[in-house]
């Protein structure tokens, strides 16, 4: 126990191998409907280039699987080794992070081919001798892992990037990704009894290394929301004063809101010709109100909570709630990670007993744990399979370009 | 349970005539070496002039305990009442914080002067009708707790205002504040089993509404350092290249030192004349190997933490291990609350049940409930009697201008 | 006399005919080598993509040509009138400078389909009833001039797009563009007398409204270098600590100089391996030194010229010494305008009388007269035709991305 | 000829003690309403604290005086020649501009006797034998332009220290100093011929380097405002939209003007109870509209100009025409050096022939030369017989907080 997370475990060779084309041409499809310019250009330093994405998931396969598994490794391309390393140093030199948008060569084009060539490698290894390939079998699961969730930056950052168009231009088509269904449940509250609970990741599947190790925590009684708060209900808040008011919000969010002139979520829009209007993947669209509310910070849903008379639960809450409550009779908790990823009052922290992998993957998650904070969940975004109960996801209290929502909970004495 | 904190409680009125008069004289004792040049300037956006803390704190006096208690009450002077808010918004206007240090007027006697008619008319008030009196000795309770804190910021914020002069001069005469007195100690690993532990303040004793309620935390096997890191150990890390090597670093904790070019604590000097020196409130002094270090900043505390091997502890494990170890045989921890404040892993949040006072009272503490970390126990400059097991004091990862030091944890399994 | 500039002037519609389509067709040219990746990107506010170049020439067109002239006008893209406005304030509203890399739709298609538009509906116009064409060929003479200033900014972009990638890509073929040919001769003082001169446009040809009107000016006796400071010269400069004396800078260069830790020409690199070497449109290449320097900022300009104990030459001395060494007999000016652009110690300001035209074109010029100084000449970008010795080029005193170069001047009295 | 700029001349020794004595009290004047907290603070990075100011002008004396001439010289502190350097990079290190505010020690109470010391060991020199004497006496009167220049400095930066704080506090009683005396006097248009015009300093008494040399310039014909423009003109530009149509401004200050939300001068103040007010040295005050407008930057003053149909004089135009309209019969030129500095639409340039002095001292002028604009005439605050008709101050097209008017000129043809 308490032994580094270990990512070489082993999974099924065949499944691994369907999975691993199937992953790899998701993210095709995500920029098929896209021009070799929209992948090229970068909104903020926050975003990322769709190309980018594109190429960063393959260096990931190069770096950790290619690198240290294939007999006779020569480099798709030297520089690329620096272009497309994200974060990790001890790996080496990487490229300036805000400047990812200027980087026209190589081309689309040659990302594509980088991709092919990747491919065909890893492919390659897979298919070698046993021992090699159940060796980086888990390190090949990493990397499909690592590239859904590029899969899903992939839409926020394109969304950032058309919104920032005075065209407000369309993504293309993509049924399901930005469609806002409408609830048309009263929101319910689910009440869960104080104790210990356990919360985090044991077993053989796979996880991250932050999501372990799994161990007890206790927890006071309280209550969740059955569903995510809608679009009418914020606006409701709006009308309410509620950026106007600094009793709501956390002296840091209401410094945040002023110096920003903040008074709605990141893609809403209002003119008195059109009323209220929120950009999506397809274009500006009238607000649905009974709709899941999506891209507010957390010191938006912070003060949201407040003047709900509620507030955010602990990511110990969420994730024993949703545990707990499944083959529970009556009300059930809804939306859970088909909607939006949902802000948790946990800040990003170690679980006790964290020990994350030696070497350049350990860099994966550890070091970014300060001054962020956890969503529990999934969203539309997510890749169908990627979420788990006990996936941690995690952004800063100013993150707006996420598809980021709110379920409220309250402790059972206050009741 | 669970109703919103209150400060509003008794304390023998005689007994806090004479802590009113003391805590208040100790202010003008703080403030006495100093010139009203010295005590006009601010040095930072985050520290204060003396004589705006001189200021406030009796403004808090006339605010929370005059306004409403006494009859007929008239303000000192109008334009105090907006020029000494801090942060109340709930009290109206408030002057730009970075803009304090240009408060030429009004002038540092009549700030004094200010002093003492609010002292004077607190202490009618005291000495008036029971009815009343019993009203409001919580709040003056709580205005004394409030002042204590302004006393140590006078110190570190003066000391700021000292380093920043280049002739490096001294406060003056301050025993016991600033020395740093040597430990012979070997640190020692104390060891605490698992389990449900209780944690915050629930007596009929004074506590700040973060302290409260007292509640059930489960927390692992842990052990916790009998003392302080000293100068000379964290002397090791610099040496051993600790400022030069990201892989002890969370991400932003390296970006801020490569952005301010850091590599030594806040107060430390080093060149080839005269070795390793620090500034104190006496001025340039060598540095005491075995002296507690102090002045550094979470992130600072954290790469020196995984670079030893080890990691900070939690609020919950600094606080049952306090509460715990009392009475216990063998090693003791030591510098507890004398020496410096130890930075925790934990994220400063709201305990499970907490609840603000209503009104401007509730801006205290919760408002700020975000991106800061807690610290535990009590510094060299914290006035005796202030601190306690549950206290907890809280900065942004990047502060180093509090008596800021480190005490390290481990989990019982990492052994 | 003193009448506002009139663009409107008769130009022989045979030839302007000729020249609309050479001009347009040598943008096209211009672009060719690159893709639309490297046309959409921004690599800094100061540049704009190459996209945007072409697009704003073509709605300079549209807006001061087809809207005011043509029959039945209609708009190509409604949008259009603002995403390729640069700064026209009298047009209406505009695109956000900063922001114009991230307008990857328009498509590069789309932008080289409107330009096809307009081009066609301006030849049409040209073809049309006599009055009309004729009273607009000024305001197309000026639209190619404008064209041809776009066509510079877009080598001048590009080629800091391309030192921002740190694969230091080649632009394409691009013979004599960015070929740095030495020039043998030794520099010679060519000396002037003291006297009235006359300065500035009043010729019936094409000329920008701010080189008018032609006036008198008394200039001292001075000396002008025969030719430009070369690379090799420079470095002596470098060599000699020219970049660490405060000596040589002006007070706000040396501060420019300090914030951005310069220590040499925008394009040049030094390692041990190959010395030194510049960037251009070619990739990296080793420093020629007869070669003329160029990409040096107004503040080296400056500081290389008191280095060397001259100074530069003020607008006046600049154009009449040009003016009057034609058919001088021995040392004769060379790299006039075929090499870089020279700048001057005269800031940008309006010669005595001139008056701007009415409506949005007075913005053309007027409006940036201050903080900027002016180089005269012309630059290897600079397309053949555009400039002559009256032509009046200006940049703040920190931009090094044009080609702009150092001719040294002395007071004659100094010698 | 062109030598460099000599600060050594003679002066009447006699004359220079009781001058000497009569500016430095001059200083201890200006400071006395002031207590040492008023005097400590620093407003801006711009201003400096008036402390600063009256030890740097001691300074200036002990470095340039003392320091070279004085037998056996001493430092008055060996800190100070560090603390209370401006500038002047041949000297040494100086303390970072920013952070004069923050220097509480050396107290005021310190500095005042740095400058008694100072003071009698200048009287002492003075006093000695003839040769050290005489070959000081140029450098004395340079130190006390310097000072006097100071004194103006203390009167604007005491102001805007004043004006940040919300009590808007009075000075003290400065008869004179900040009265704004209406004028009845209609503005008259004074024409000059077009002709060669001498300006500049060549006679033996006191200039400084950038007055010189005496020269030539041509000056096209144009007329001179016989009186500065009025609050009450000033104010019908504000009412017609002046702060709200870009037509009228320079883009750079344009764009000035929005990032600061501007929408009147500096210290004006405008509400619905009061009307207009300007906040002076007597504390706030009804503005009197036949008084002349004063603390408008240049960017102000060239949008006004405009708006009225008139520009800014050039220094040429304003220097010949004050020395040109001496003696001459009609309508005079009046407010020339009483009442406010006049914005010329003139550069800082150097003269032709301008070289200043070797050393230190040539850092006096000639590095502010760029990015500034010329003011000529004087103010209030300008100390009686500092300024003379050949005077050049400058400061940045944004500057506001100095005695800054406008004086109208137009092009004769133009009319």
């Amino acid at each position: 126990m308490n032994a580094p997370h270990d990512y070489h475990r082993l999974a099924d060779p065949a499944a691994l191998r369907t999975r691993f084309i199937a992953v790899r041409a998701r993210t095709m499809a995500l920029i098929a409907p896209l021009s070799a310019e929209d992948c090229g250009a970068q909104s903020m330093p926050d975003a990322s280039p769709a190309k980018w994405h594109a190429a960063h998931t393959t260096w990931f396969f190069e770096t950790f699987i290619l690198e240290p598994f294939e007999a006779g490794f020569r480099a798709h391309h030297p520089a690329f080794r620096m272009l497309f390393n994200s974060y990790y140093n001890g790996v080496g030199d990487k490229h300036e992070r805000a400047q990812r948008g200027l980087l026209t060569r190589p081309a689309h084009a040659d990302v594509l081919a980088y991709r092919a060539d990747v491919d065909a490698r890893v492919l390659a290894l897979m298919a070698s001798d046993r021992d090699t390939a159940s060796e980086c079998t888990g390190l090949i699961a990493l990397g499909l892992q690592h590239e859904q969730q590029h899969q899903e930056l992939i839409v926020t950052d394109m969304k950032h990037l058309l919104w920032m168009n005075p065209l407000k231009p369309v993504y293309g088509p993509m049924p399901g990704i930005d469609s806002v269904p409408p609830v048309q449940d009263v929101s319910q509250w689910l009440s869960f009894e104080a104790g210990i609970v356990m919360i985090g990741h044991d077993a053989d599947s796979f996880s991250f290394d932050n999501e372990a190790p799994r161990h007890r925590q206790f927890v006071e009684g309280f209550s969740l929301a059955s569903r995510l708060v809608t679009n009418g209900e914020y606006r409701a808040f709006i009308e309410d004063g509620g950026y106007a008011d600094p009793s709501f919000w956390l002296s840091e969010g209401w410094d945040w809101v002023n110096a920003h002139g903040l008074s709605q979520p990141l893609y809403w829009h209002h003119d008195s010709e059109c009323g209220w209007q929120e950009f999506t993947l397809c274009g500006m669209q009238q607000i649905e109100p009974d709709a899941a509310l999506t891209h507010v910070a957390y010191f938006e849903a912070e003060a949201y909570a407040r003047w709900a008379g509620a507030r955010l639960p602990t990511e110990a809450e969420w994730e024993s709630a949703v545990a707990g409550s499944e083959g529970r009779q009556g009300a059930v908790l809804s939306q859970l990670d088909d909607t939006c990823w949902q802000w948790t009052s946990s800040s990003y922290a170690p679980y006790p007993g964290y020990v994350p992998q030696p070497g350049a993957l350990g860099e994966y998650n550890g070091k970014f744990m300060v001054n962020q904070y956890v969503l529990r969940g999934g969203s539309r975004a997510t890749p169908a399979g990627h979420s788990r109960v006990t996936y941690r996801n995690f952004f800063p209290a100013t993150a707006r370009w996420q598809f980021s929502g709110i379920r409220l909970a309250r402790s059972s004495s206050a009741a």
